[in-house]
Formats: C-alpha cells, structure tokens, sequence
C-alpha cells in the first residue's frame, strides 16, 4: 500500500496499518484496516507476532496479523490518505527491501516473519 | 542491552541506539551512542539499510549499522537509563526473536539484517 506520509514527505509503501479504537479488540483493528485501507475483507486472521517500534518515545505496541481468504471489495479511505494498493509476490516484496525500495519498519518487520513461517 | 523502558514498563533488550545531536553525522551518533551505552569502541562503522520506524507519527529516521573491530571500554550512561550490556552469539539473538522475548523492532530489524548479509 504506497502512501504518502507528510510527516517524512515522501511516498512509502506499507502494509496495512492503523490505531486501535477505544476498547477495539486488535483482531477487529486488522480487519477494519484491512478493509478501509485496501477493501479486502480477510476470511482469516492470524496473530504472527508483538513488537514495539519506538519504546523510547511511544508506547505503541505493534501486533502483526497474517490475513488470509481474501474477498475483494470497495476501500473506505480517509480523504487525507493518498493510499492505493500495490499487489506484489512475496519474493517481490522481499527484493524491494534488498533494493531500499521498502522503507517501512513494520512492513519489513512483517514480511520477514512471513518469510521465516514459510 | 536490557533498557528499562518507563513508556512501556517492561524491560526491553534492544541494539545500541539513540538520537542525533544537531548537525551530528549520524556515524558520530552510532560510535557514540554504543560508546555510552556498552561502553564499546568500535574500529569500524557500515552503514547498512535506513528505515522509517512510525512514519504516521514520527519523522524518525533510523539508520542501521554494523561495528566491528571493537574495544571494550568504560559506558558514560545517563542515571535515569537502567541499562546492561549482554552479549550473546547471534544464533541465540535470532532465536530470541522466534520465541518472543526480543521484541523490540530496531532490534529484530538489524539482527535479521546481518543474517541476510552472511
């Protein structure tokens, strides 16, 4: 998902992300985001793995879920996201961080865990 | 480095890492950050992969190296850091990683680097 981020200026791509709600239960985070962001709607979701990305300066937890079943459907993006969905192989995306192409923590993060389950 | 970290009250084990003084070549804060933190000096310094940790909510760019040709020496820590070195073999780092008790995102990010590099 290649999204323009003000606050680094420049277009990065990433996985699926977002913030819990009040009370949300992480699970159904996955998902909204999932579907507002990309429009796929996942038949499955799997918690892979928890980790923290600044424990200096936020407390912001990240869990990383493993969708699977995927149904497409119409993305519910915020007018201020320039977000549009970039769909690539696995092996792809991993060449993409080889190459600098693929700045994004999480995403790196996240596809190395993939990577490693298979 | 086991860090006490008062945002996420647990204690985290993470790579050598801090904030860049102004104007600071970021090789000059890694020498220096692992320079304080461990107290090791290192020969030498390779820049290997920058990424962005929460580019949503912070501009913060890291920038991952590896040192080596290392001395030890005397770490200058800050008295609110309730930090210790620990040194292990990097198979034991990696198998940290799988079982949850390195959870810290920089961390996972720069020993999974260094195993791709090998």
């Amino acid at each position: 998902v290649p999204d323009h981020r003000p606050t680094v200026n420049e277009t990065l791509i990433e996985l699926p992300a977002g913030t819990l709600e009040p009370h949300e239960d992480p699970a159904v985070t996955a998902a909204r985001e999932l579907s507002e962001e990309t429009g796929y709607r996942a038949g499955r979701l799997e918690l892979v793995s928890e980790f923290y990305l600044s424990p200096g300066i936020l407390d912001e937890k990240m869990r990383l879920y493993v969708a699977s079943q995927l149904q497409p459907g119409t993305p519910h993006r915020e007018a201020a996201e320039q977000i549009e969905n970039l769909i690539v192989p696995i092996s792809d995306a991993l060449a993409m961080i080889a190459d600098g192409r693929l700045r994004d923590a999480k995403t790196i993060l996240g596809l190395w865990w993939l990577q490693q389950r298979r």
